[in-house]
């Protein structure tokens, strides 16, 4: 699979799936799955479900600059890299952000995430 | 090992050899390491560090802002995600940088970078 329409897909899929129905990002995750938000580290769909519905805004726009990725090495996953910034409603200012997945194959040929790092970049 | 301490330990040894002996950082690599940096592929230790050698400034300084790691799976590597600034001698402006690193372990019971992406943050 071509590595750059694969994470584009991704990635497209994702941040809407977080814009537009955030409970069902818990899809993507499984058991094993790490995010670590702004330094907190949490495991597991459940839990990391759990911390993206209770984060302090309901609707929020993600825009996407950039989209990089390579495979992660002989298990056929994928590490994606993203920049990009985050509308929140009544907020004049865009909040800069990056964040990098780790994508590991699933028995039935899809992916999931199984690790998640995310940081704003503060200006 | 505790993966704060092996993230920050190598972050450290990382920016300091970039910084002070950019040609050293070929060792880090192997045949197989891939870079991404500000989009363009490269791969292989050799092509890498003909990369990182010919950017267009001599001196640098690297300031690290956070460092993020999490084990990336079965194979016992590390995602280990960077955020700092960059200082180029004579520039006002510090330049925002975020990258990720894939480490591997070597049969030597040290790591490689498998995976290295960077992306300046531009305001």
């Amino acid at each position: 699979m071509d590595p750059d329409q694969l994470s584009k897909h991704f990635v497209e899929h994702y941040y809407t799936t977080f814009d537009t129905n955030r409970l069902a990002l818990i899809n993507l995750y499984q058991e094993g799955s790490m995010l670590t938000f702004e330094g907190e580290k949490i495991q597991g769909a459940q839990s990391i479900s759990n911390k993206l519905n209770s984060l302090p805004f309901q609707q929020c726009k993600h825009n996407i600059s950039t989209v990089d990725c390579q495979p992660s090495g002989l298990s056929g996953g994928w590490v994606v890299f993203v920049s990009g910034n985050l509308q929140l409603p009544g907020e004049e200012h865009l909040l800069k952000f990056s964040q990098m997945f780790h994508l590991a194959p699933t028995p039935q040929g899809s992916f999931y995430v199984f690790n998640d790092i995310f940081r704003l970049n503060y200006a």
